[in-house]
This record gives C-alpha cells, sequence and structure tokens, in this order.
C-alpha cells in the first residue's frame, strides 16, 4: 500500500493518474467469480491465503488452490473431507492429504526460517489430536519449526512434567484441549514465552461443544495466554508462526 | 417415617386412628407462621435445620436460630450480612458471627465424630476464602473435622505439590476456586478420595459470575468430582460431612 | 510420588541420581504414541484408568484395553458404540458389552471390597436407564456394591416412598434423572447419607439436552448434594464408590 | 366490538357512517398523555386493566388508579414501591398498601363470585411469599376465592402431604417456587385440577435470577403445568381467577 | 391416599396393619421391570398415563399401550414414530394412528363431557399444525370436546379478527406459534377464558428451536396465560382439559 | 380495510349490513384447508405473499404456488430443497430453480420500478452468496433494481475500496457476512444510504451458528444499520425493496 | 475520498505527492487527545457526528459537543444523565436537554428536508417512551421529519387500529416494545413501508434485559422489518431518516 | 526446577536428603496467611508476580505490594480503586497511581529490553482507553516499549490508516474495542506480526457486557489474533511482552 511512492512516479510523470489508480488497486485481487484470490495477503501478512475449505465444493477447493500454487509454489487447504479429497485427489499434482486434520496441502512446505525457536504444540487428550495437527501443519506451512506432544492432560499432570524442559525452551506454545480445557493455565504457569490456548469441541454435556474449554481458557489464571476460536488449529498454528518469525523474515 | 410401627399400634388398640394420623404428621414440623421449621430433619438428614439468612429480615433469623438452638442446643445461619447481625447481636446469646464467611453461629460446634478422617479445604486463591470459611464451618456444624489450605492456584501449581501429603490422607477434600476453576481437575488426578468442587463468582469478563469455574468443574477430565452450585460453601461442607460421617453416626 | 524416599536412597548411595530421576518419572505412563497410558493412577485413585471410547477408533479401543487388561486382569471402557463393538469383538477375550449403556467390560470385576455399605442407583425414567447402567458398572468396577431402582418420577411420588427403606440405609445414593431433574432433591431431604446427583439429556423443547435438569440438581433445596456432568454416569459411579469404600480399601 | 350491530344501525339509518365509525372506535380508550387507558378491557376481558407500578412515577400511578376507580369502584397497581407509595398516600383515599407484596389497592375488593371453587397459593420458601402474595391479591381483584400455604418446600416433603386433602379440592393451584422449582412437579402428580407454576428469582449462582426455577417448571415430568413469567404472581393470579370463574361470571 | 379411611378400619379390627400397609402401597403401580405403570394416575389427575413415545423402543411402547388398555378401554402414546409404528402395528388392535402429530390411538376416545365448555386450538402457521394437533388429541383424551383454526399468524392479523366470535365463547384457548410468538399475546387481549400459549420450534437462525417464541409467550404484555414447554402439544391439551372440566367430572 | 367507504355505502343504502360484513371480510384469504393465503397481502404491503418452503411438503408449495401465480402472474418460494423441488418440477410451468439459494420462481419477475436507485448486495464470502443471492431474488420479486458484489470481507479491506463507488451511489445496501460479521460496520461508515446488514451461520466454534455475527452487526459502532434475522436473505430483500420503492410505486 | 481526482491535480503537476497525501488525509479528523473527530461523517453519511455519553465524562461531553456546533451550527449527545447535564449547563449555550430521552441538543435542529414523508415513531407502552424521544429527536437532528403515537401494545390491539392511516401515510416506521416486541409484526403485516423494530430493556424476568423482544422482532413473521440493538433509539431514528431522506437531500 | 541438579548434589553427599527436599520446595512461596506470594515467578515467567486488586483489601494490596518491592525494586497492582487508593497512599513509598487504568506501580519501571520492537496498543473508542492504559503500563512492567494510537475505531475507517505505518512497524500489536469488536479483523488483515485483541464491556443491550465483541473477535476472519478475556488489558500486555521479549531477555 506504498501510496506515497505511486504518487511520487505520477508526480514526476513517469506514470498517469490513470496508471496510478491501477497500480493502487491491482495485483492484490484476483476474481475467479466466486472468489476474490487476495495474493497481496503474502506481502501484508508474510504467507500465501490458506483455503477454508468447509463450505467449498472441491471444484472451487482445487481451483483456488491451483492458482495459489502456481503464485506460490505451494499452497494450503483446511477442512478439507475426505470425501472431497477422493472426488479432486487425481486433478491435483504434489498434493498430500492429512486425514487426521483434515488438511490438504500443494507442493513442499516453505523452508524453516533458521535460527528461530520452535513451536512446540500440546494437546491434553487423544480426542485433541486432529486440532493439534492443524497447528502443527499450518504453522510449518507459514515456515516455522514445530515439536508436539500429545496426551498430557491435566488428571495426570506428572505426565506434563515429564516434558518440562522442552516447554521451557520453546518459542511459543499451543496448548490444546477440551472438556474443562486447565491445560494452558498449568503451563501458562511454567513457562515465559507466549502461550496459545486452542479449545477443542471434545467433551459431552455441560461442555456444551467446547464452550466450557473456551471460558476456562479466556478465564486462566495465568498471565499472557492468547486464546483463538473453538477447534481453530490453524489460527494458532499461524499466530505461533507469527510470534516466532518476526516480520522481517517474511520478504 | 415409621408408619409401620404406628399401624401395629393402632391395630393392637393402644392408639386410636385420630391419634395415629397425629402421630404421623405431628412432631415434624413447627410453624412460625411465615416458616415452618422441619425438626425432623436432624432425624432424616444427620444435622438441624441451617438457616438461610439471604432473603430473611434480622428479625425472623432471630426468631428461627432461636427456636432451632432451644431444641438443639446449637444453630447455624448462613449469608447474614453484617448490617442483619448488628441488628440483632445485643438479642442472641453464645452467638459467633464470622464476617469472612458471613455465618452465625449460636452456641458452640457439637463434638467431632471420633475416628473420621478430616475433611480437607483447598482454595485457589485470596478471593475464594470467604466461601471455603462457609464450608469449613457448615463441616464442623454436622460433626466433621477440618484443614484448609488457601492461595494454591493451578498457575503456581508447586504451592500445591507443598500439601500434597495432607491431601492423600484426607476423608473428602472440598476444593474452591474461581476463574477457570481448574484446582479441583489437578487434585481429582492426585488423591483416591471424593473431591467435591465449589466454583466461585471470582473473576470478571467471560467468568460470567462463576459459570466458567462451574463448567470446568462439571467437565473435569478427572474422574470422580461431585460439583455443588457458585459459592456453595454450605452444600459442600454438608456433603463433605455425610461422606466422612456416615449415616451411623447421626443417631 | 514417594520422593522423599528416593532422595533417601541417592543420600545412602544405593542408586545415582540418574537412577533417581528415572524412578520419579518411571513407571507411570506407557506411550502407545497416540495415548499415554497413566499406569499410575490405579495407585494415586484407587482403581485403573477407564477407556473413554467416545473419540477413539475400535482399533485404539481394543489397544488400550488389552494393556491395561494385562496390567490389572481387568478393563473398563465407557461410550463404546455397538458398531465399534461388532468390529473388534473377535479381537477381545473375556470381554462382555453392555448395549444399554455402552460399555464394554474385559475380564471380571474386582471383587466387591467386603463390609462396605451399598450404593443405589435411582433412575427417574425408563429414558434415563442406560445412564444409569453406567453408574451401576463403573461403580462395581471400582469395587463397590450396588443396588438399582428404577423409574420412580417425582410426578408419582408414591412410586419413591415404596423404596425408602432401601434409600434410608444407602451408603451413598446416585440419583439420575432428565426432563426437570427433581428427584435428588425430594431424595436429599429423606436421607442422611451423600447424594450424587446425575442430570440426563432426556427431554426435548427448553430441557436444552439437559441443561434444565443440571440447573435444577445444582439449585437443589435440599443440602448436600453433589452434582455430576450431564449423562456422566461413569463419574457418578466413580464418585459413590469413592465415597464407600475410602482410601485404606484401595491398597 | 359488536361491529355487525353497529352496521344494522347505519342500514336502518338509525345513526350515520360518521357515528358508526366513532362508536366503533370509542368508549375504549381514554388518553392521558402518558398512556392510553384501556376501559374496554373489562368487558373484553373479565376485570378491569391493573397498573403495572414499576417503570411509572408516583404521579402517574396515582392518575390512572383514580381514573380506574372513577370508573370502576376498586383500582389496583402492583410493583409499587414503599418509596412511591409514601410519596402519594396522602393523595388517595381508600387505598391499602400491602408491604409484602408491593400491591396498592383503592376501594374494596370486589364481591367473590359465589359457588366457584377455591384457588389455592402455594410458596416452597419464606422468601417466595412476596410473590405468592402478588398472586394472592391479584386473584381477589378479578373476583375469586383464595387461600394460601406457605412454606413447603421438598426438601422436607412431609409438609406437603399435611396439605394434600386443600389441594386435592382445589379448583386451581398456583405453585410458587425459586430455586430448582420442583414444587409443581409434585404437586402436578397428585392432584386433577390446573396447576399455575410461578419461577422466582429466589436464588443465587446457578440460579441465574429464576432460570433455573423457570426451566424445571417448563419441563415438568407431571403434565398439565401452564408456566408464568418468574416472579410474575400478578399473571398468576390473573390466569387462576380466569379458570375458577369462567366467563359467564364477568358480564 | 384415604390414609385415615385405612386406620379406622385398622382401629375397627377390619385389617390388619400388614394389610393396611399393603392397602396403603397397593394398586398404584405396576412393575413391567423398564417401567412402573402409575395406575393410580386416573384416580389422582383426572385421565390414564399417557405413554411418551420418544425415547421408547416400539416394543416397549406396544406393551405400555396394551397394558393401559386393558386397564381403561383406551390408551394414548405421543412421540410415536412412523418407523415405530410400522413396527408395531400388526400387533395391535383397535390403533388409530395420526401421522401429523405422531400419536398413536388405542381404542375410541372416551365420551366428551357434556355440558362443558369448547377448548379452540389455534395454531399461526402451517408449520405449527403438527404440535396443534398432538394438544387436540390430548385434550380429547382427557375427556374434553375441540375446535381447531390454522394459519391465523399475526402478520396477516385480520384472518384472526374473523374467528374473534369462536374465541369469544371458547372455555380455554390454546395458541401454538413458532417464530416470534406473538399470537397468545393478540389473543390473550381479546378474551376473558384462560389462554395456554405452546412455543413451537418452527423457525430458522434466532429462533433458537423455540427459544424465541418461549421467551416472548413468557413476557406477553397480556395477563392470565400460561406457558407450556417447546413443542409441547400433550402438555397443553391436557391442562386445557382440566380447565374445562374440573375434578367432579372426573369420577 | 377502507371501513368508512363501506359505512357509507351502507348509509346510502347501496349495500346491506350482511354485505357490508363481507365485504369487509372477504377477498383477504383463501382457504386451502392447511393454509389461509392472504391476498390481501399485495395491497397492503406491496407484494404478493412469499411462500416459506422449509416445513411445506413439494405438494402444499405447488398448490400455494400455483394459487399466487393464477391471482398475481408471478410467484415465489424460498427455502426449497433441490430434492423438493424435483419432486414438483414436472407439474410446475414458467418455473425457474436457483439452486444457489433454494428459491423456486414461476413466471417472470414483475418489472423494475423506474427512476429508482439500486440496491447493491455485498458479501463477505464465498459462503455466503447463498443467502446473498436470496436476498437478490426477493428484491428482484418486490421490483426492485439489484447489483451484486461478492467476497469483500475486511481481512482484505482493499476489495471493499475497489468498489467503493458502487456503494455510495445505493439506494440501499444489503451486507451479508458470516463470522465476526464486521462488514456493515465498514460500510456503514462509509456511506449514507440506509445499510441492511444480515448474519449467516457460518463460522464453526463460538460463531454459534451465526450469533457472533449477529451480535456484532446489533453492536455495530457505525448508525443506522437494520439488522434482520440469521440466514434471512429474504426479509433483507423485501426491506431493501421498501426502501427503494416506497408505497406509492405499489399501485 | 477522491482519490482519482487529487492524482489528476498532481498529474497536471498542479500539486505535490506531499500535498497530495496530506490532502488525501486530511480535513477527516480533529484529534482531542482522548477522542478523534470525525468532520468527515457529515459529508461520508449524511449527518455530523453525534456524541454518545455513557462514558463520557461532562467535560469531555461538552468539549466535543462545543466542537461540532463550532463547525457545523448544531450538536447532539444521547445518553447524557441529569447529572452530568447538571454540572456542565452553565458553560453551554443554546442548549436544550430532554430528560426523558437523556439527550442534549445544541443550537436549532437543522431544517426539515421539504417533500419527503413522515417517519411515524410508535411506542408499545409508558415505559417505552424515553427509548421513542431517542429516536425522534435523532431523526430530527438527521433532518427528518416525525410523528409519534404512543402507548398502543397489542394487548390492547384496537388502540393500534384507531392510528392506522397515520401508519399507511408513513415514510418509514418506528415500531419500539419491550416485554414481547410484539409491534412490529403486527405493523409489519399492515403497513408497506420500511419498519424499524426497537427492542426495549422493558420487562422483567425472562425478558432478559431486552433479550426476549430483540429475539421476537428478529424473527418477525411479518417481512421487511429491521431490528436495532436494545434501547438504541438513536440508531432506529438514523436509519429512519437514511430512509425518507436518500442521499441527494443530504448535499 | 532444577530437580536434576539436586538430586546430583545429594549423590555427591554435598547436601542430605532432607535439605534437598527443602531445596525442591523453598525460595518459591512466602506464606502472608491469607496470601502465598509466588518469588518464583519471575524465574519462570519472566516477570515478577502482579497483584490482581479487586477482592482484596487496601492493606492486603499494601503488604503484598511492600514485600514484592522488597524482593525486586519493583511491584504493581491492577484494579485498584481510587478509593482503596486513598486509604494506603500515605503509606506506600515511590507509589504512581494512574486513575484512568485503575492501576498503582511501586518503583520505577524496569528498564525497556534494548533492540525488541515496539508493541502497538490501538483503542476503538474513547470509553476503551482505561483498558488499553492497563495494557500499556502492564507491558511496561514487563520491560516492553509500548506506543498507543486511541480513537480509531471502524465507522471511521481512514482514522485507522493514517497510522498504517507505526501498525506495520510494530512487534505486536494489541487491538482494544467493544461494540462489535471488528478492529482486530481489520488490522489482522494489514499486518504481518501478532495480534492481541482486547474485547471490552463497552456498550450495552445486546453487547452483554463484552460478549459480542469477545466473540466477534474469536470469530475473527483475519488470521493469526489470540483473544484474552473482556477488559483484560493486563492479561495483553504480558501476552504481547512475552511475545516481543522472548525467554532470554528475561535472565
Amino acid at each position: 500500500m506504498n501510496i506515497k511512492n505511486i504518487l511520487i512516479e505520477v508526480e514526476k510523470g513517469r506514470i498517469s493518474a490513470e496508471d496510478a489508480l491501477s497500480k493502487i488497486n491491482a495485483d492484490k485481487t484476483e476474481d475467479l467469480g466466486f472468489v476474490k484470490i487476495d495474493h497481496a495477503r503474502k506481502q501484508r501478512c508474510g504467507f500465501p491465503e490458506v483455503v477454508y475449505g468447509e463450505n467449498k465444493t472441491p471444484q472451487q477447493i482445487k481451483l483456488i488452490l491451483n492458482e495459489l500454487f502456481a503464485k506460490n509454489g505451494y499452497a494450503l487447504a483446511t477442512r478439507v473431507s475426505s470425501i472431497a479429497y477422493d472426488e479432486i485427489k487425481n486433478e491435483i499434482k504434489n498434493a498430500e492429504y492429512d486425514e487426521l486434520s483434515s488438511t490438504l496441502m500443494l507442493g513442499c512446505y516453505p523452508d524453516y526460517v533458521p535460527s528461530t525457536k520452535e513451536i512446540v504444540v500440546v494437546a491434553a487428550g487423544t480426542s485433541d489430536i486432529g486440532v493439534a495437527q492443524e497447528a502443527v501443519i499450518s504453522a510449518k506451512y507459514a515456515r516455522a519449526k514445530v515439536t508436539s506432544i500429545f496426551d498430557v492432560g491435566v488428571a495426570g499432570i506428572h505426565r506434563l512434567f515429564e516434558s518440562l524442559e522442552v516447554l521451557e525452551n520453546a518459542g511459543a506454545i499451543i496448548a490444546v484441549a477440551g472438556m474443562e480445557g486447565a491445560l494452558p493455565s498449568v503451563i501458562g504457569g511454567l513457562v515465559s514465552c507466549p502461550v496459545i490456548a486452542v479449545p477443542t469441541s471434545v467433551g459431552y454435556g455441560a461442555s456444551f461443544g467446547g464452550i466450557a474449554a473456551l471460558l476456562g481458557m479466556l478465564n486462566s489464571c495465568a498471565s499472557g495466554i492468547g486464546v483463538v476460536n473453538i477447534d481453530n488449529g490453524f489460527g494458532a498454528g499461524i499466530l505461533a508462526a507469527r510470534i516466532v518469525l518476526g516480520k522481517d523474515n517474511n520478504e
């Protein structure tokens, strides 16, 4: 959005007003009819747009992925059902589908940014692994290095302490938990890096599809915890990557 | 409710049908106009009725307390504001008012039941102490022995482990916590006795007056936890006493 | 967690620091990749870990059950659908599947702890029986003796009074009810033992999947009632067993 | 709304179209500026409009009451605070203020309709009496005969059975309860007359200002119960009166 | 529950204490294992128990219906899916299944109680007819006379006024509406008989499965309206029948 | 509802009272049994009744559509599933089914009202297009001119600015968005025409089926925004048409 | 935001790039430290910024009002408590304070825009008048002509019909109602102009501070209704003014 | 928690088992009776404990602050009312009270950590400044450098663009907003650094004390946003400091 530079170009007579206006608006959006691809996002936010697959047809997912792949050399879609994947798997090359997290990756992950600290993704229970895995893949997509530790819920808290050293050395921790969602509170009191809490919809009855875990995390007695939406592994992965990388790495 | 014995008395001609009917209904309830005192509760439930002071006038509290004191030798009212207490303190003898928990005790606590295990009341934060203290007093009123440990929230979890031995030897644990209410989950995974979880209204924003803590406790990943209403120290104390004493002790 | 004894062993030169550290962490957790089995739970909490089947694949359930069975001689999984059971029934020996409660038991129940009082499980309606049965099986798994009384809702309250004597002699009562959930309130006023209230999701409209019953039980005008999550028969069974057994029986 | 008769009058030339239009609209509403008094309500609904005092100034209450009193010979306002009453008590004649229910009555109650059955108002706890009393007064205002029984909550259910005969003979029962609101369910299963359930805001924590009681009553396992708004003693009294009186009595 | 008379029998030596006890408890409940049929309900409440079919197997429904039919000569089940009906239709005689309301009737309706006023069932929209029909059948089952008026929502309010005379002559009105549920408020201001409001789950988005309609009805600015649970046509029908019949008619 | 004119006719003896009464009630409603078609709606509200298809059978939809088509020359049904459409497509002529928005149109749209400003329908994401399309079709049905702009969510806000000129010239803007629903707030601060906000159920977790978007729109910091129900494209289209057309155009 | 014209100026060398940038950003915002006054709003949205007084100190309100008055010749603040007004009334000239709606007007209202239709503000009850009055004043501030009709709730629906002609001629109707909020539904079915529904917090119990009315209005069975936030008379007034005026009038 | 090193010390005979145990537990917690000060927190989490003043007496606040000040040379308390401050201001030295944010600082802020990027705190409205200021002070307390931009809500979105360059260069952005809480969504789409969203309780009606803003932020269509509790400026400040500093800086 370097409007000042464009104005100087106009002032110096190097480009016309008409061209300047195009330049201001152009190269940002590509219109596929049902979607306007935001190609400027990588420049603005540090990584290319990711396709949210939930309400899109397999063909729509395929089209946008291909478009992004052509532009960037890799592309990612989340919430792609195995049924949707089956329909398009023969039409996309270089694709890797992860059933656990319902993510679909085109091309290789970009290289890790060297000399940044690792992200540690911690999941409380076996059922939380799918969401945790979405976080792992999303963070790797944004060029971060990721480690994961699963099934360390607070009801058997010694399991968490066994991994204490890994936690203490993390650049950012993503704590994924359903039910009462107490894991981020315990971790938050043990480390000094930022903690991202991801409530999951795992539970029943008064868990209300993840509300109990969400409220638990928002009200944590530990300070310095940022919460994302229920089951939002993607958002947590991106936020963690933004934290460990910093802007300069995105050039 | 020994209706069979009464019927036998009638059959043997020892009492009339009219008297039998009175006997069935009598001695259970005393009518003060605005209240029917349930004198049979001690026999049925193991401890005399306790006065819930919140919506009663000071005079009403005084009247019922005196009535219960005359019958049992001791009496307890909860949720008595200091203003209410000031108004009646000159008119009641043998009274002890605890400002922290807003409870008013008439007469001495009954003797502890010997050879029962202790109840341990644990509070997560300084602000939870009032509710915890209501639990302590209520349990003592029901003839239980009580110890308390305050300010051991999960954000500094080593504070809890310092008291691990006391917790492991308890007959029942009352865990009092506001905010995310994670304390009972952690304790529940460390001990084998029953754990009673008391959510408090301590917190702000999305704690919604204790709902976050309540939901956290209901969805605990630790098993064997019973939850009471928000701020209900009284109910927790009575339930813990029922647990450690058993029925036979109430004769 | 006998860290003191381990330290003495080190001090006396009997074991090395390295071994001591292993000893502190070891023997507690077994890692199957997707799950860390908490073998120390029986020692800490009095009964082996129980498999929560809801979000696990049949193969995962089978693997964990076998592992627990090998260690303890018996094992239990709850929320196992009949479809999941069909898939694994030929691969597990000594298994008994209870369709009503969706529980799967491997091996025989451990012996009852002698000389403890019975748990009485009471269900308000025919539709609440599945949850009640989960409570029965869970309590038996934790070595308690259990009796059950079904279909005694408060709209025909004489049905409850017919069982009054059984209720008065219980060591703990589990009251299971959907809709308005009034059953624990009525029972709580009739007995002196602890009452565990289990709201069920039975109902429609403003029952909101069990919220009405849950709120009713949390706000009971009877004192000494502990509430568990909606449909959580398992948690109620374990809590009741913790109550009637006491810690000493778990050695 | 006898539009047909008015049309016949026009047809027969007895009245002009202009007059007919006035006749259709007139005599129904009186405009005091801030309020349009609905004088036709007595004819349509069987009793004169009642003033809801909550958001009105004392002067507004006084003006409307006087207007209604002049028209009907008696008038009622609910939710009149004692402060509001103090401000106007010297300016209204024949007024009786009931502090318990915050109602203000002008003139005498109209005569009971003879040969109708009694309404029985039952309150679960001492704190519910204010709402119950509002029901009593409202029903009497609508010409019904009323009896009341207070403090018969389900935690001491024998207190309710002591009044069983009165309940069985009622023309309609109003059951007032806060907390878990179980009273109407128990009563509904014991009688054959209509039961009106009034949840009150009595309680704390998860009672959510009466929501727990409201949900309990809406989900009652007893059939034939109609529920009114939280603390709405007035509405219950009017509904009960409509039930016992029937339309014919309103002529 | 004529305990006094039984006591007199004992006193006079006509029956033994043992027999008296049996007499008090007997003839009320029939135990089919999964259900205790409450045969005393007709005497207590004026109509035989009705089977709530939602969580019962077709075989359970059939068994209870047959039991009730044998005792009373007619029997009713609500919320019987057409699939359940298909499974048992060859095994039950005299059955009539109403698909619209999912009710299953055995035998003929009992005769109307003569000289009582009619119940008028009014439904706001086409989609509300199923619930309305459940009310119609339930009321007829309880011996009341019923008329119905469908599709008269407030957005075309002249449709309601066309039926004003029928409404004004009703003994009780059942107003069934989803969406904003305004119909009972408008009707309540036009008539003097009791109005029973039935919110339905018809609607979408912020109707929240009927909550919007339920709240609208509870907060009606018209007085004298009793509300039942969402989609509870059955409860409304029974309540209306209780209103128009009175107890004496049920002998 | 020109009752005055009818009265004058009666007064002048031109029509009888009986006829007048018919005239007042007639021509407004057509009774198909399960539905009363409100033919007077076009006169009162400016466009013919639209069929809400969600809870109607395909046959019911067909019948009402045909009735409306016969009367007005065009007819519209919303929320018609493709399954329902398949069942009736051979029985209705001149029908056009739009799968995206599940709408079914009979006959041609009526002519645009000339010289009125355009409605601009803006959708935040690809998944919101279905609801947006329902708004487009509904507004055209009510004779308005409509333009649409899709996929301009606030996370790439430059996409919105590219269409600023179109927005500034609109007669009314319909802003459709799920998730956080921020689009109407941003638009509301950029234009001077009325903005209609349509929350959609697009999202997951704490979006609660559109509640998050609904609340966001109701609390917009921009002034002059009217909100409709979640996913209510139809209502938004009609409201926008009412705005740009004005009453006079409906004659 | 005429960026194209500015670019042309640069291109023609009439202004420098630096000046162009200033021009783009300038004249829009005035920084008072605690607030950035949005002077461009009148040009963008058709009326000057209005001060929301609720969380501002009297001095802040005064400062911003004076600033806006100096720029535009008139200024408005809403939600100014009488206490706040008392503190600043001697320091502001030309001020008129309306206690009913808590609004504070500086200078005269701008002239009505001639030849536009009137806005009609309708309030259901006496207690809704304050919110209705806020709508009246806000609409007049935005240069619209306004009429108001108070106390025409649906429980006495004839009162509404008395004003039918005024409603039918309105350019836009604002319907203000608390409790069940049914008024807009009834009006929406009677007229063809846009209807703006304003729920108020008037009510008690299950009205939940206006939620019942809000939901009722969002779920209205009448089409073409736009809803604003609870008690948001201001927003309704501005929206209605936007509707009747159109953009062209704002130049 | 360097348990390994302590074990080696024991092994080497340098310290006794008893001393080792003390060492493990000691130096972490200081017991003031009502509170256990967590002195180990600075080492674990990077900054000393902060006093949450809301439910503490002025004397309690003073005692803990002094204790922390003595240990660390500076100390901070949040949510200290001006009344509480007045009571203790003469007893604490080096104190600075910030009325806007209700924070109380003892001693000077610690030095900024050099060469880290700035935190930018952005507030949407004037009323959000108090919460924003709490974030500013908390972040500075944790040694971060902070800039703030106030009153840049999305309804006048050009105000935000004026500060775009500052936002693009931030190390972390804290976006504070009430009402619909759209600000973080717009910012999240413009920058590549982590964004922390703070919902505030500013708003009325359907803002529900900040729930609307909270939900808006959790459902943001921009990715990489972490949300904290309503009004939790403190938590946001600490999280932002954790992000820009990294662990190594805390030694």
